[in-house]
């Protein structure tokens, strides 16, 4: 996959490859450099060219963020409608990827994904809604957390809630009713995108959710106006769009904003799909009214790369398969202590749910909300997780990761034959195994992270007997 | 409720009141005597008169049985296509019911059950399809399991499935193809009534299942003509209908019976209806797909006296109490080891679909499968329990048994507030206490079947902590 330089030139920035190459010009201040100045980046590699938008930053200076895919040598020109912006030109060296920069994370197959240099993405993810508005000293917890967690995605909300009154918003102002919405706050985005590079450096996929139903008027984000919505959109793109660990998620249970229809999200989807040059990972969560009612947004629309779904049941996966896109369950229930339903489940029942979900070819997303701790809900401010499903999610994902699998993703069923029994406890099940090899079984017992192997060697249709208790799984290897 | 006898003739038979009285008499024995012989007897206590069919028990005997409902001398007089059967006459005295005799179970208030006597039943079952089929020693050991447990009613088949092949029939002869529907196995029946007669002793009632759907073809039972149908119905109402301890199900699993419609269940049910001079209690319950497919006979029609729901969700019961007739989940899923999904649920899970459905005001029924055990799967021949879950509904039993109940039979909203917790582990409950008195609150766990008192003293609506473990449930009282 490298390319070699594309001429002698020497070039003086350098960047590696999958990293960001940021011009800084200075240009116009007055009036409202946010609304009234465009600017535009042309990257060029032999005959590949890539735009991007610039994006003021304050005080006077605008920038541009580029992620280079392909190593040597690129030339630029940008473009603006203020003279002083436009016209100018330069170079970068795109270098090899350093360690553990595998690119950004696509889609693989019709129902997984892989890094741009074709290594499995393993995806299991969190949710800490607004762990970047917290104090710093949080902020560095969860992070930590992070780190020692199995999670390689998380969920984070750029916009704040209804509850909250934090200093700083995307938006200039913290006053409710008093935000001025065509101006970005600067630093608010330097210190989202830190964190975002944070995440980045844990190898953890940043899972942006643009909007959210979670308002309800007070700061009036959920109902901005089709040109403020894209005013916002199209900064956002431009500022973070050029991180490789970036995901846009468009809302989250964007179906409980009254204040949106689905042609309004067809269309900002749309444009964020137009805005962003590199085709970040882009989808958009359902709410449920949980265990009643579930009404996903249509994810064969051409827009949709992956399904992001929130439903209780990870049983269903395989009939959300049907449509040939990845299958996120980005939110199945908590584990945790809330009132709530979806925030208090046990560990077994979370884990349970993510090995239904996982052998079934889908992947889960975890989330922990326990409410009488020394740091508030995961789920909404990071913290510290005490929940006891991360580490068997982190057994889960080595098993995943483990499995022999075809060129699509696929579990290899030829090599691997996976029977998850789940919360019951059979006195034996049938195994069906291919009649032409002979298999080892292991019976793992997924709570107790514990691989035995059943005494014997099997062939075609097989009875396994099982000892009495829930959450067993099954693998037969050759 | 006890009347004084109507005058001072003696009467030579005795019986005390809801017992049964039997009155046999000489007839012909050529021909069929099943089908060609009517017989009815009209039983008079002052203005009530009761009219009973009789029925052939062989070597030209027939027999009528009669339950009496009102202390006192009752008169009778025969009635009969064969000369011999007619006009016969003769009285009875009913002497006050012995101890232990509550009398038969009827509905109570829209949603519950109670004995004739006004005694509250708690109805608490259990499934021994065809514990009647299996030899002495293993009906023995089932009366026995029976006698040490909570279970107060029983579903039992009379009709052997496809896969049995048992000695004696509710019809003559026992080989496939060469059964005579048009005859009766009075032994059969001689047995099969011993064993209604032993449950009754155990005060456990006998939910019969008059047809199901396991035959496919193998004997015919589940394809017979409407005549053949009402034939045997007549036959089993006349020879099992006077023992109070009866309940009728018309079908187990009626909607998986592919040569009947809904019309053909509505006629034999209100054919039971006609013939049963009791009006036992008289349902049909569904099959399901479980998880998936739920069809519900319509339980609003007029000759359905209780709703015997298959379900696997008792947190349903509130919707089906929408029908004013009580909701009985006979099929919830069992406890055990089998392979299928309907056999294979943990003590606890079982345990808790118990709760659920029994707090928000319905009944349920157990069942235990275990198939590697000494005793096969007690939901099919009875034998030995080794479950988890039977101690455990004692416990609920004991616990529904003690709540303060208005007239209906609902309980006393403003003595007892009850609130389940289920499989969450909340770390705390609003608990919506009547705010006009002083609540103690009591926390029980129904598996550890423990019950501590939570400190303090509560009134409104009550934030009640909890501990982190599921299935708990909270009592408020006075």
């Amino acid at each position: 996959m490298t390319e070699p330089m594309t001429g002698p030139t020497a070039v003086s920035d350098k960047v590696e490859r999958w990293a960001v190459h940021e011009l800084a010009l200075p240009g116009p201040a007055d009036g409202n450099p946010f609304a009234d100045v465009e600017l535009r980046v042309t990257y060029r590699f032999r005959n590949r060219v890539v735009t991007v938008d610039g994006f003021y930053d304050g005080d006077g200076v605008y920038r541009a963020r580029f992620m280079p895919d392909r190593e040597g040598r690129w030339e630029y020109v940008t473009s603006s409608s203020a003279p002083e912006l436009d016209g100018h030109r330069g170079e970068l060296l795109c270098t090899p990827p350093g360690p553990g920069n595998h690119g950004p994370v696509g889609v693989h197959g019709a129902h997984h994904f892989a890094y741009a240099d074709g290594t499995r993405y393993d995806c299991i993810g969190t949710t800490c809604y607004h762990w970047t508005y917290e104090s710093q000293e949080l902020q560095e917890l969860t992070l930590e957390g992070l780190r020692g967690s199995p999670f390689d995605k998380v969920r984070m909300c750029l916009l704040p809630t209804n509850g909250m009154r934090p200093d700083r918003l995307p938006f200039v102002g913290n006053e409710p009713g008093q935000v001025d919405v065509s101006r970005f706050d600067v630093e608010f985005f330097r210190h989202f995108e830190g964190r975002v590079a944070d995440l980045l450096a844990l190898g953890i996929q940043a899972d942006l959710i643009l909007f959210h139903p979670y308002d309800k008027g007070f700061w009036g984000f959920d109902g901005l106006t089709p040109e403020q919505d894209a005013h916002f959109l199209k900064y956002v793109v431009a500022r973070l769009g050029a991180y490789r660990n970036v995901w846009w998620s468009l809302s989250n249970e964007y179906d409980f904003n009254r204040n949106k229809t689905i042609a309004d999200w067809d269309r900002l989807l749309q444009l964020v799909q137009r805005h962003d040059p590199y085709q970040r990972l882009r989808s958009i969560h359902n709410g449920t009214k949980m265990y009643e009612i579930f009404s996903p947004y249509d994810f064969t629309k051409p827009w949709i790369t992956h399904q992001s779904v929130q439903h209780w049941d990870g049983g269903e996966v395989g009939a959300w398969r049907a449509c040939p896109k990845p299958v996120v369950l980005d939110e199945i229930g908590y584990e945790g202590n809330a009132g709530r339903r979806w925030g208090n489940l046990t560990a077994q029942e979370l884990v349970h749910r993510f090995w239904q979900g996982m052998t079934l070819g889908g992947y889960v997303g975890h989330g922990e909300s326990f409410v009488d701790r020394e740091t508030r809900a995961w789920i909404s401010i990071g913290g510290r997780l005490y929940g006891e499903s991360s580490p068997r999610l982190a057994f889960l994902r080595d098993f995943m990761a483990g499995l022999p699998r075809l060129a699509n993703g696929d579990v290899d069923p030829a090599r691997c034959v996976l029977h998850y029994v789940g919360d019951r406890q059979p006195a034996s099940v049938e195994l069906d195994l291919p009649a032409d090899a002979e298999y080892r079984v292991e019976l793992i017992d997924t709570f107790a992270m514990t691989v035995e192997e059943v005494p014997g060697r099997f062939r075609g249709r097989s009875t396994i007997p099982l000892p009495q208790r829930p959450y067993l799984v099954l693998r037969g290897v050759r």
